[in-house]
């Protein structure tokens, strides 16, 4: 996590202070629990949120305490004493640290989902903004960097649309996957503490209950949030070279936003690269190698080792962090790209109509050509358009094993943009739903 | 994919007769549905299930045509031609080879999917039976691989059920994720085909149609898939290295099966080596390391490029028949493995009482002692019996500040092992409902 | 590791047949060692050799052993007694299967290390004679995919062969880590095997002694060894990549070689496709991909554990046998590689002459110019330039601001293009070393 | 990179100072180049160093500017220009951003290779002189975990000396690798700048030049620093993993030292975890799972693109850092650990007897009984042994078959321990040079 690349409303959800905040709310809804069932005093568990519920905590103080007894949750234990007093006893009864830690972290990854969600959201409207902007732009489609035949801009951003849509149900899932609470003791037994503390505190922090944890939550959860985080993050990649491709000079269909005072270049000014989705791309690996340290986390021994903790204090900021951050960058990128229709046409026509052979292949068969023969008279009338000797429509015309086949009047009729356009509406009305 | 590690079932669902005629299914389909809409004749689309619905198709053939056409449809198509004669013009009208390919990807990753699934049914049954046998078989917890608290051999192995109940739940998405059709054309656009071909070939193979393809299905569909298949590998990593844990000759609670004919070592001949249950862990890091080059393969250029076909070639039946076949073996191994009772109760005793120093410390504070002299009282008495000097509830007993709180019989009931085993039917129901 | 992406010789390291003749080599070097130093008789060691040296070893017979051993050492022993008869009892003394096993693995992994490095080197000089070929070859150089400045093509190829030269060092430093034969016996304490065997059978198969193995050779050789494959996997993917741009249909600088009876697209018979670049791409992502288990299985439990061989049995045929076909692919199409240096000039134009902006840039900071001011003077005459409204070099004489500081003529000396290529033959006397 | 897993020297290579006095360097070292052959004024060379050259950069004003120019080193360049005046526009001339970025992320991985040599360095003092403390105490080797022929703990420690001699060796080629010096202006041609620019900057910096950079040093070089990192951190891994197991309860041959004040566990007292080394583990994690955005770095397009930036923004640091507090905490686990001699000779004897099983079996065949039957008679003595059911020393001598071949005198000599320690020297001079 560094500062370039974070957002403040992230960033937060992983600072010392919401942390202490989260781990205070456990404690205190527990006693509350325990109070409840009888445990530990009503009136202890009631001093708990009168003496602590509204303070700051000491980070620094924390950190000093922690140096001695080397162990976060004893040294916030001991922190929130110096607020609370004598009924500072009751709190984490028949508790183990793991019960704070991992709720906590459930907490926190499931605040960072919904920002993630959010930012998904925003990506979804520009993408959604910019398709019905240009549904009807026409342009090339590319397979292997190749001319194909046309498509219209627009589709391609819903095509992007479609598959954001497909990475916030997954991100929904995964929420689900980590957004359980564990207050079950030492060895996941409830042998020190009532299975009804755990439901309390899961109800109250909007948590499910984890069924069968073992002092942790099982680190499968987090294994599943994280490589969906690394799918993401792909998709994210796809959308951001898909732009940078299309910046190209030779290309320039369209351009990131590039604002006044802004210097491409330190020694060639006239530059305007598309260093916005480059970023987006670099952080895409980053968020995606983070998949694997937290799968590697799945295997800990027995009913748990603490292998899993560095490695989550690191991935769990950064992946978070870093994937909002980008969102937001890319949803930014989308919604002011500058996009050059007249380029595009440019481009369209590039290849001397070859972009329409497939057409011309099937026509061809339709009139009772065989394909081995239609593939033939195409690709013969290609070649030499290919290498920028004529036109395809006018050699075609001239092919008298075409014209056997197909009329002058034919021929141009296959030549018709609309033709690859008039079924737009049924991908956009899959994709946005009817109007 | 190596014969080692394969079981026949998987691997046919990869073999190249299966593929063309899963091929074969899709145009034949895809002619029903033209002929249907009135592009092509109604006989020719009965002429070719006709010719060509009951034949196998001669793959060294198909092999040989690709020699020359480098494209591996076109020859598929040209050897199926040699079946159907006249009326194969009419087969593969306006769709383009990934139209098939990608389909058929579909139709194998499900089939793959529905055996995991499957495999997994096998590996819950088995963790169900024996977690019940053991419910309440006493071992010990360990936290850091040094002893805890007690739980039952049973409690482990419902808590292993929760997490491939997970695996199931989240193969199951992943199976939704990759079960689609694209029958759209040269850039998805169904400029040559009508949309309706693509409704009718989805639901004849059981897929739901792809929203948006761009001549091909989006990979994040993939990647996601495959990184489900990871994280599945984790759990069975997990698993796999507590029965290695449990088996080594100082824990030794439970043993591999050990057939008759069977050498542990070509040198040392007593030897009984948990080999299965290692193998798993390798497997598992097989399969984890498959889901990056999907990852990879998202951000393909423009409408499509051919980067992803090699990677899936080989991860899609790898990643598929390696899981198929740990699955199988961690299965097996679940299904017999030796568990030593008298073992487990051995290695509880092991450390002179210790294992009840959180009771005692919660019994303590419980009678008025603050949580940090209690916890001072437990280590003064823990420390000697943890060097061997002695048992921790005599010790205890002989604490005057000790006995100031509890008295020799309250201290003697802190002993109970009883006390810790008495909520494991509550995780039993939440794992496997109630009775 | 399947047949589409495999060349014969690589394939062959790999095979059964070669596996157990280099089995028997290493169980009858040792014999030799054995006999020499009189713990077996010399004419045993003789005998085995005799007998067996030049056998085919029936390799169903073996797995139809091991069926019942389910240990693959002692089957090929077994077999290996079949053709020895009673001498075989001298064979594998005090040895333990690893011996074999790793010692084994370490010559296959040098041969195909062996096969990688001539791959190298005919990449090397296919890259070296399209470099002088092209060394004066102009062409425009591109950051973030926009026009920069001149480079030639040649330049190109230099850096790719000064890449691969590293590629080449760093897999001789990787042949060197695994080079090595471990015969330690059981636990690598040389206990029950003199360390004399380990240092003849060494020398007679091209080793180097393992000084410290532990049964096994330790896995951070392997890890290095299949990281360094990951590396150059990753260049080959960069080589790739930058010839599947240059073939765009926007850029068309070069083009792969194109067979006579080739296919592009079923639907579009135009197309020519950088189908084996991609190729290389996808397969580079495999090879990466492998580098991960490696590492993986450095972290083996105490002197050995098993879940090493599971994924070495998949990675090293695997990563061996792609990175052998993709670098003889990669070969190929640099071999035979199309270059367009007139589709070179033509882009190197089509910017109106806004690549020589830094230069210019220069030459008013030498007049004395600020940086600031000199930035300021070339982007407000590049800003039009960039939107089609006329020619750097014209607005550049009638912008009184650069009256001042640059006269036409030194205007125009700025605008020559041999200023570019002066320094090209520096950069290759540095690759190629001087003439 | 987190203040829990950093150290001060090496978080230092990191900082925004260090990073403005490297580029300022890099700037000044380039003008005396320039004023030398005479395209600067060699007052002002001079000039640049007096007023510059030992002032400190001011951090924020840097980010202040960049907020108008979004970038980096214009920036400083600005800043710079405050500090020197006028002679501040022949700084940087000719060359670009990135000849000062990417050399100067050259000078810091080589700093931060230095002091991971240093680390290395002390852990190989700190295992070399446990190694030889420990050289004939003996302990049980083990494989798949269960015991299998004696060892010396010194020998694993040697082992592990061994592994990290090479990892030292590894340290230093991939520092070479990165330690190159490109100053070659905007495409890598030395059209704007000198070639003699470049070689005094990099004598100076202690660097080699950089033979073919194409704006930036090619990321091959990184990817194979970091991937050389991540494999390190793999054999730390190993080595963690290997104390984790000794100090399992059951097991309990070595403790990471505890230190007075530490708190094991919040709940249960008693409990000494070996958290060092499962936080080693974690962190190896995480350095692992780094390489493989490092390796996505290397196919940036054609002449760069800028997708690497944010990667080793993040990975740079963070590797380096986190290894360098890895090695450091690993070295004083090792350094410190309390090794219990006692309790590994308990092990030792745990089995029997059966640990001698190899040398008997060897025994017999050298007596001529034949490698199946002693195999057989063996396995046969060893498996009551296993169950608990005698020793099996006793249980050999009573079998009369075995009588046949060995006396009792012969069989108590196949117990002695001395047997399998008597090489142990032959390794350790391997290891560490003869004495």
């Amino acid at each position: 996590m560094i500062p370039r690349y974070s957002r403040p409303e992230m960033v937060a959800v992983w600072d010392a202070q919401t942390r202490f905040r989260i781990w205070f709310e456990i404690e205190a809804h527990a006693c509350d629990a325990l109070a409840e069932i009888g445990v530990i005093p009503k009136a202890s568990a009631k001093a708990i949120w009168d003496k602590a519920g509204h303070v700051a905590f000491d980070v620094a103080r924390v950190d000093e305490i922690e140096k001695v007894t080397k162990h976060d949750v004893i040294a916030f234990l001991t922190h929130l004493a110096e607020f609370i007093g004598e009924d500072s006893r009751f709190v984490h009864q028949g508790m183990t640290s793991s019960d704070v830690l991992d709720t906590c972290l459930a907490v926190q990854l499931a605040r960072a989902s919904d920002l993630l969600l959010a930012d998904i959201d925003a990506l979804l409207a520009a993408l959604k903004r910019r398709a019905f902007e240009h549904k009807l732009t026409p342009t090339i489609g590319r397979s292997h960097g190749i001319h194909a035949e046309p498509v219209t801009f627009g589709l391609k951003l819903a095509q992007a649309h479609a598959e954001f849509a497909r990475a916030r149900e997954r991100l929904v899932n995964a929420r689900k996957e980590i957004a359980t609470c564990a207050i079950s003791g030492a060895v996941g037994t409830f042998a020190n503490i009532d299975s009804r503390v755990e439901a309390h505190v899961a109800a109250k922090l909007g948590l499910t209950v984890e069924p069968a944890s073992t002092q942790i939550i099982p680190r499968d959860r987090h294994a599943m949030f994280f490589a969906t985080l690394g799918v993401i993050a792909s998709s994210m990649e796809r959308l951001a070279t898909e732009i940078r491709h299309l910046q190209r000079t030779e290309v320039l269909e369209v351009e990131e936003f590039f604002s006044e005072g802004q210097k491409g270049s330190s020694a060639m000014p006239h530059k305007r690269n598309p260093v916005l989705t480059e970023n987006v791309t670099g952080l895409a690996r980053l968020v995606r190698g983070m998949a694997l340290p937290a799968m590697e986390n799945v295997a800990l021994w027995h009913e748990r080792d603490i292998s899993h903790s560095s490695v989550e204090r690191m991935i769990a900021p950064d992946a978070t962090v870093t994937l909002d951050f980008a969102l937001n960058r890319l949803t930014g990128v989308i919604d002011k790209l500058l996009v050059y229709p007249a380029n595009m046409k440019k481009n369209l026509d590039r290849l001397g109509g070859l972009i329409h052979s497939q057409r011309v292949l099937l026509a061809l068969t339709q009139k009772g050509v065989s394909r081995e023969d239609a593939y033939s008279l195409v690709q013969r009338n290609a070649m030499p358009v290919w290498r920028g000797e004529g036109d395809f429509l006018t050699l075609l015309k001239s092919d008298g094993d075409v014209a056997k086949a197909l009329s002058a009047a034919e021929l141009e009729d296959l030549f018709d943009l609309g033709y690859h356009l008039k079924n737009i509406d049924i991908i956009f009305d899959r994709v946005f739903g009817e109007a």
